[in-house]
């Protein structure tokens, strides 16, 4: 069965292709399908993650998976949340979402730099299909005061996981796959995708 | 704590209330905000419960919870779903909707009756929570070819519970509870409540 993600993002499609393979799904990229962005107006992942996988399918006519994700920080009482990609406007940047937070978080001591990474997946068997499957999981670490390392995207080299002692942008893929927030909300989907 | 349910039914309030006394949560419902019904513009249960739930829980302040449930038969392609409560039209009621699904099958065999009802809970800590509890239960069943039973609401005469060989709406509160997909979904929801 062929499957479309509605993402751009190549390093996911190869570990939803990796780890869909045994069930097999094949999962092609929405660009084969000429798939625009849709405009994300929900106030929660899931929404937003329903919204692309919606019109992801509706353009493919597949079954769509998407996922969406961001990262909450306690002392900003949750921001950027759902805006993480849009955190420093409307030609947002990694680097320039990045520099905002820190500068957010300038006055905020060690103790108050809690936060963690959401992520929501969402597997819609067609656009109109009323119960998609949805996994949610969460990864938790603190904002550094400075960037480390270059793997990862996003708010990677500024959240320090503590059990590895380093950023997230200084993990290895596989080891990263298995504690992320993604990785987790991942690993739900193949369970239960399995189940059905 | 105080929480708002985003319905009107007190057989729903009762229940909500019995089981999450023990968390020291006090279910009020929304009437007691004057909280008028929101358009239901999802296209999935988790959609449109996350907009009740929104919308109660910004007029009266305070978290929410709300349901979305439906009943999807399998030989009408899945149908009535999100759309059950409105299966007859803008002036559906009860029994209008079992006669019109009753209509629909009238030349559906026995094996082909098959159906489930399917259950959406959704937690929200204020409007803007990016990240709702959403918790899913579904329940197995058929269609009948007549209604039985005075118990329940909705299509409950007419689903067939085959292991307790009767309708849903034969079933005392208690033991429906216990195995609906509404039961089941409360369950779950209680449970990540209580880890939080």
């Amino acid at each position: 069965m062929k499957v479309v993600l509605a993402s751009g993002n190549k390093g996911k499609l190869k570990e939803f292709n990796q780890l869909l393979k045994p069930l097999d799904i094949e999962v092609v990229p929405q660009s084969h399908f000429n798939v625009s962005s849709v405009e994300e107006t929900g106030l929660t992942f899931i929404e937003n993650a329903i919204l692309k996988a919606r019109h992801a399918s509706q353009i493919s006519g597949l079954p769509a998976i998407a996922d969406d994700s961001g990262l909450e920080v306690d002392a900003l009482n949750g921001a950027p949340g759902i805006y993480s990609a849009r955190f420093s406007g409307e030609n947002a940047t990694d680097e320039k979402n990045n520099q905002k937070l820190l500068k957010d978080l300038q006055d905020t001591p060690e103790e108050a730099r809690t936060a963690r990474f959401q992520c929501v997946l969402v597997y819609l068997k067609h656009p109109a299909d009323p119960t998609p499957v949805v996994c949610q999981g969460s990864w938790e670490g603190s904002i550094l005061r400075e960037a480390r390392g270059d793997q990862g995207f996003g708010y990677d080299p500024l959240f320090w996981v503590a059990s590895k002692n380093c950023s997230s942008a200084e993990l290895d893929r596989d080891t990263k796959n298995a504690m992320s927030h993604r990785g987790k909300a991942l690993s739900k989907l193949i369970k239960q995708m399995s189940d059905t």
